[in-house]
């Protein structure tokens, strides 16, 4: 820390991402990207004279990548903003809707980064605890006189809320902005996008670095009202105009064009899921039903330190946080069926040599 | 604007980009691009096998990346840090050094966006009007109590301070941190990067997005003491760990083993400005001594409006500011010596029809 440091950030922890070992000798099922790459009509897409045209800056406002998510969508370009990772726009919606009078909350156990922009725009939250099972208690959020962010399906629990219990947290909440985090809804809950049309208060946000296959892109977008859309953008221009790049831009369109390849392996990784799911289940594992491209999972019989720690030394990266109610459990990708039989043999092994 | 959004941003301006224009049909004068193309060993290194990785987050730290451009400066690699674009680490460092206690200073005729970020974070800063031939005051700075952010060569006028002016800002603020804004310094300023081994207090800026053909990648590092980088990664690690993307960081290794193409292009770029500060002379024009990839011109007999106007009508776009003190002057960027004639035939007949 720099003698420099202004007051407001002394105190602020920074989120801590997954490892992104750069020798690429690990299983990585530690940061929920696609086990699958971007289809060939992305790699295409990204040809000569794209990147040639990396001298020009991009399109600020996106206008090409933004027409086609509409039509994609159905809603009109005016309900879209697109951003550098789904982070960068979170990061735009607590600045743009929350201050000291319009507080934010969110559950005890969710995306680990909601805190961390509350704290560094000093914004007060609360964090409303997930129930014993891991589920959210719905009517927690009724009325309750903040702004909400949920995660659906949530994480790292994978658990997902069906649409009727959101729009009954929207109902309640008319005077208040909720987001829902649509980062991971792909591999089996409901989008609620449908719902922008009759709710003023609501931003739905989608990422393309899951089910998209494009982590490495840093792409996503928000869709809610006009009103909420042109919010965000005048956070954008008074932040970074320029926030996504021209060959982001162009992968990100390539891909709605692809959206076939998409489907199948979504698909492929849902049943792959639900087989790990399985076989984990015989092995001793409790985990929740999750509807994302990961498992929440643990074993009565080592502790998720260990079990992190014991994957690890057998090449296989997992997410563990040292963090109260979810110490015990292991956040696991759900990678290909290859990679998924290599981590199911890895926790035979590990539990042969555990002595109770 | 939606009926959410807070108390802070209500008056907020946000900060307004040149035009981009999609169809590509105007001369594009206007936002100090390169006209030359990145060079073929970028073009070649963004490759299939680059963008299939793209299902994978980038590098957070940029680590391969920052170890060349520590090489390529002669710094070390905790001496750096990459965002996507300027923008974002300028953001960064407004956040993190200023605040009520700390307020922080810059020219009343700079880069438009720093009093946008002033705004956006309701911090306190002072405008330093800038002497009346547009040259900063050197000693209006020194010991000003204050941070202090200054464009080196200054835009829009591309106004060069020389290094013993910068270190003497430095000197007489040891106490508040002084951040130069080096986007055009490859056209003809000198770097205060090697200040930074004498200074704790001082940042230094670069783009990619000038002199390295690379607008459309967003990339910009900040060159500064271990401590302060220490603090801007904070901040980035509180906003957007994944701040850029592979494929950007791929092109930014892939330009540093370029530079004898960059050295090249820049030669030429600064022969063209030179060349088109005399004709434009012989035409009547007045104009500041820029140091940039831009002149910041203005015609007795016409006024900014009306040039720009006139010359948008000929397919030529350059940036014009309805503002105090500027409004009668064009900033034009250099392009090639093909665009330069073609600007200058057309200065010529909007010149030869303007009736006094």
């Amino acid at each position: 820390m720099s003698r420099f440091l202004s007051q407001r950030l002394l105190s602020l922890d920074a989120y801590v991402p997954g490892e992104q070992p750069t020798d690429m000798e690990f299983i990585k099922l530690n940061t929920n990207e696609s086990p699958y790459p971007p289809p060939p009509g992305v790699v295409s897409a990204i040809n000569a004279e794209e990147i040639e045209k990396l001298r020009l800056y991009p399109s600020p406002d996106g206008n090409i990548l933004i027409d086609k998510l509409a039509k994609f969508y159905g809603v009109n370009t005016d309900n879209i903003i697109i951003g550098n990772g789904s982070d960068e726009l979170l990061a735009f919606a607590f600045l743009a809707f929350c201050d000291k009078t319009r507080h934010i909350c969110f559950p005890d156990i969710t995306y680990g980064f909601y805190p961390v922009y509350a704290e560094l725009y000093d914004l007060p939250y609360e964090q409303i605890p997930l129930k014993e099972d891991f589920t959210i208690g719905v009517s927690d959020y009724f009325g309750v006189g903040k702004n909400i962010i949920i995660a659906n399906p949530n994480a790292p629990t994978g658990i997902a809320l069906k649409l009727i219990e959101i729009e009954s947290i929207l109902k309640t909440n008319p005077d208040h902005v909720v987001l829902i985090d649509e980062a991971y809804v792909d591999f089996g809950a409901d989008s609620a996008i449908p719902l922008i049309k009759k709710y003023d208060n609501l931003i739905v946000m989608h990422t393309y670095s899951k089910a998209r296959s494009m982590a490495g892109a840093r792409l996503a977008y928000a869709i809610a009202s006009a009103a909420l859309i042109e919010d965000l953008n005048r956070m954008k221009y008074s932040f970074n105009p320029y926030n996504v790049n021209r060959l982001t831009q162009v992968a990100g369109i390539a891909a709605l064009d692809n959206d076939d390849y998409y489907k199948e392996k979504q698909r492929e990784i849902i049943e792959t899921r639900e087989d790990a799911k399985s076989r984990l289940r015989d092995l001793g594992f409790i985990m929740t039903d999750s509807m994302a491209n990961f498992l929440f999972t643990m074993h009565p019989d080592v502790s998720g330190a260990d079990l992190y720690a014991a994957l690890r030394s057998r090449g296989i990266l997992v997410r563990h946080w040292n963090k109260a109610r979810i110490s015990d459990y292991l956040r696991i990708t759900v990678g290909t069926k290859e990679q998924m039989d290599l981590l199911i043999a890895a926790m035979s092994d590990i539990l042969s040599q555990t002595h109770k």
